[in-house]
């Protein structure tokens, strides 16, 4: 490819709606255009980056016996009816009417329409197991779209679907795809974590996100250094920090702590360790009749160590907690506590509240807590003594760096990661809804056992330019850069012995099957060189006059310092053995 | 492939609702799978074809120097407002509204936005001419849609967009993708024809329908098969029928033609040829004030002989008519010709009408029409005698099959055709509407010169059906075929023999990069036979015991009545032949 048959647009400047340096890059090295909030135009060279993370997508699933089909971007409502999602999700769900004034959606996925394919097309046990996937244009009409690709409205993503006989076929479906994953983010060359992740309703521990390491990730990934495990922050599990609870060794006592209503400022004016004080979250659960009024409520204590953070996801998993809660108001607050927040506490109640302690809080001597009274906490607290056992005790925090890992091989780091991929099982969600069944051996029908399996397409070129930049631009992977190499000859206009060694080293990369760009702009060298550094090519070959005559041709890969001069008669070989490297 | 490892899945019955034979057949074949009206899944066997058929597009795109890119399916309404489309279209045109209420469409064509990005990024006459094009999914909301993929709601389409900096800049854009449609469609093997159309308001001859021919296409594509001539119905020019004018023979005359209100009828009464009869129509317009009210109305009488079509796109480019016209109302045309229609003509008239005569009818001498009274024609009317000269002269009729050709070479004739690409010169209503300008030579901004191009890549699967196709299924060109070949072993469970023959055939077509399906699903012969055929793979290989060992496999083309026996050790060469010819 010569540059001068493909579009080029590089810019100074990244636009200043550009937040984070992925979007500011993409924007700079002309792989995208804005064209509405959240909506892009892939521009030539992001679209071939595109291309390229879809064919190594393709591939694999192939690979794993996937079959691909395309399902269509406006899906009639009916099929959303059918699983409640078409009233149940918000406007995220991107709602259409025909001229017919007939209800359509813009598809965010496919799961109602690749189940009705699969009612219809898969009958009998003989057909199972049967993986559908497509890659295709998705739409989520997001609050806040932001971050360029990684949280636009219009996307590509590659969606697959399984379906089993059974759990253990789909256990076997899971794995499959698990292992196709492993081997797609390797392919893309990205530095990756595949992390444990909850399973919401469905129970299990069948789902995995594929997190892309980045320091700027929006989601905290916890693993263990020497061991396998790694979970996302809202699975990972809090072991209890003590072994047993100590003997209480206090009097139980109240301080004065005047406007210190967090726990780092009751522990700082108190001087004692931030670990010995506990903090107090309020939630509250509504008991509704079938006319949808609220006819009791329960008010709930949730206590976790001072340094610690709730983790709301584990407070969903607790029983009384499972079908939804809310953060109380400050009158329900006043009412049970006969104090405002900040300096809450279990002692002294007004009215009943159910106490649920973290395990590593259950497990405290002398601890320090609100004293439900403005400007006051106890100190030296203890259960059993100064006030009953808690009513639950579970994990109910976020793991921190240094936590024990829970399969007792380590402790735990925290790293940050962009979700890029999701692998889950579905069970029978969407077969149960949509009564997709088979006959099985006996001739019975039975539910098929669903899988589902995510690839953000467009979000994995977000992610490796957050992973894989520098101060001069994006660093692309070679298996998914636009193009591998980029031949900048200066003087290609000038000199003859230029333009012939560049069009021949152009052509060898070529019929080599190299990616390979040809740079006939006629850009000063200056320019020409920034260019490529932002947009990330791997290898850049410099032809000179001076080059030439002094037989050393500058080979530079994108991450290193210096040039290696090379004859010019062995360049393409070595250009072809770093790329097979 | 192995066919256990795909997904196929053929019907014996096409669903009731299918009208025309390539639906029915895609139905039959598993091709595609109805969503919802005019919206389908594309099945894995359907998409096989898109994705062929697409991959010759881009690498003929390609070629021919045009860059590709992705526009969003979803639109913001702005740019439609610019050109005022978003308003003029019709509910073909899919509004939607985001979350913020703002306007969005689902594009059925992308002009506005590549104008927008061509505004943006082509700004000196340096950068020109650029050709953009993408292939996306596109939706357009059918008052009636049918046919299948031929004419469905959501559709996938390769548009392309030229932009130059002059009009011969933009003639040899045109000219440039011309060729590259020819040799598309030369590789997709499929009977076509490139054929002049209308280019309407824009003017000059840069206006080309691809047509591939078909007996059931709904378009009439005129040509000339002694010459290079080729246009749609629309645009084919008719020359007048008669050299000159022949002298008054007869004298005028009303003859009673009581309930004979059209001309065969007349014709046959008075036992004259048809073509002696002249046909009467009678349309209107309107003149508007600036509050749009109707402030003048004038009527037209259009003559064209009994045996010929009036053609509206021609009549819309007579002087006076090309603002728009429409047929007179009953109550218009007592009050100008005193006679309701059936018996209308241009002599005896109450009130001023425009006379348009066709070339031919300007012609004539001695001929019929209406007398302007029920149940009576006038025989024997002459020009200049019994009437004035008319109005206007124009061609305003349909060609018929053996007319001249308008080249002098020959005479007409006419085919059935389906439009499935379409290369048009738009110069600069877009540019205009946009304000798309660019730096030319001296630095003054000047409207680039556009051009667009179509191709209807799902339509292609509908269109290459009607075309090839017989009372057993499809017959796929080669290049676009879902498979090339299909190995069919007969007891692949049951022989050792048979199934290391069909696996090493297998082994050996794919290695030689043949795109071959191996049929290990264990079907009868007979069902697993006519699947190939209905799903049209080209080339058909039956492994046997018996044809082991007696030395003679059969390998049968799709359009061939017998089997080629030919020797084990030879097929793998025998079929490569065959696909290499």
């Amino acid at each position: 490819m010569k540059a001068s048959q493909f579009f080029i647009s590089t810019l100074k400047e990244a636009p200043a709606d550009a937040e984070v340096v992925s979007h500011k890059l993409m924007m700079r090295a002309g792989m995208i255009k804005r064209l509405g909030a959240g909506i892009y135009n892939y521009m030539p060279m992001g679209l071939r980056v595109i291309r390229k993370v879809e064919a190594i997508i393709r591939d694999e699933m192939n690979r794993a016996g996937a079959v691909e089909l395309l399902m269509p971007v406006v899906q009639p409502a009916e099929l959303w009816q059918e699983t409640g999602r078409f009233d149940k999700m918000g406007p995220e769900l991107m709602r259409v009417k025909d001229r017919h004034d007939r209800d359509f959606v813009i598809q965010p996925t496919s799961e109602e329409v690749v189940t009705d394919i699969a009612r219809q097309e898969l009958r009998s046990y003989k057909q199972l197991p049967k993986n559908f996937y497509h890659i295709q244009t998705k739409f989520r009409d997001e609050r806040r779209p932001r971050f360029g690709v990684m949280r636009g409205r219009e996307f590509t993503m590659k969606d697959a679907y399984s379906f089993d006989r059974d759990e253990a076929g789909a256990t076997k479906s899971y794995q499959a795809m698990f292992a196709a994953y492993k081997r797609i983010f390797d392919r893309f060359g990205l530095e990756y974590r595949a992390v444990a992740a909850d399973t919401g309703a469905i129970g299990g521990d069948l789902s995995h996100e594929f997190q892309v390491i980045a320091e700027t990730g929006e989601d905290a990934i916890v693993y263990c250094p020497t061991s396998d495990y790694a979970a996302n922050i809202e699975l990972a599990e809090a072991l209890p920090l003590l072994a047993e609870r100590a003997a209480p060794g206090q009097t139980l006592a109240k301080a004065p702590t005047p406007g210190k209503s967090t726990c780092a400022d009751v522990a700082a004016l108190l001087g004692l360790p931030l670990a010995q004080t506990v903090k107090s979250l309020v939630l509250a659960t509504d008991e509704l009749n079938e006319a949808g009024d609220i006819v009791a409520t329960t008010v709930w204590l949730l206590l976790v160590r001072g340094d610690h953070e709730l983790n709301e996801v584990k407070a969903g998993k607790v029983e009384g907690l499972k079908n939804g809660f809310r953060f109380a108001t400050i009158a329900e607050i006043e009412e049970h506590f006969g104090c405002k927040p900040g300096y809450l506490g279990p002692i002294g109640l007004k009215k009943p509240v159910k106490i649920v302690a973290d395990r590593t809080v259950a497990r405290m001597a002398d601890w320090v807590c609100g004293a439900n009274e403005v400007d006051a906490h106890l100190t030296g607290v203890n259960w059993g003594r100064d006030l009953p056992e808690p009513d639950v005790v579970a994990d109910i925090r976020n793991v921190v760096e240094g936590d024990p890992s829970p399969d007792g091989q380590g402790v735990l780091a925290i790293q940050r990661g962009i979700e890029v991929g999701h692998v889950f099982f579905l069970g029978t969600k969407y077969s149960k809804a949509m009564n997709a069944t088979f006959l099985d051996e006996t001739g019975k029908p039975a539910l098929m056992q669903m899988g589902c399996y995510g690839i953000g397409v467009t979000r994995i070129l977000g992610a490796a330019i957050e992973q894989n930049h520098d101060e001069r631009g994006i660093i692309w992977p070679a298996s998914i850069a636009p193009f591998q190499v980029a031949i900048c000859p200066i003087g290609y206009d000038r000199s003859a012995e230029v333009k012939a060694a560049a069009d021949a080293l152009h052509q060898e990369l070529l019929d080599a099957g190299v990616d390979v760009i040809l740079d006939d702009r006629g850009e000063r060298p200056g320019a020409m060189f920034a260019d490529w550094e932002l947009i990330g090519v791997p290898q850049r070959v410099v032809i000179s006059d001076r080059g030439l005559k002094e037989g050393a041709l500058e080979v530079q890969g994108r991450r290193e310092a210096e040039a290696s001069k090379v004859a010019p008669a062995e360049v393409g070989a070595f250009v072809k053995a770093r790329l097979s490297a």
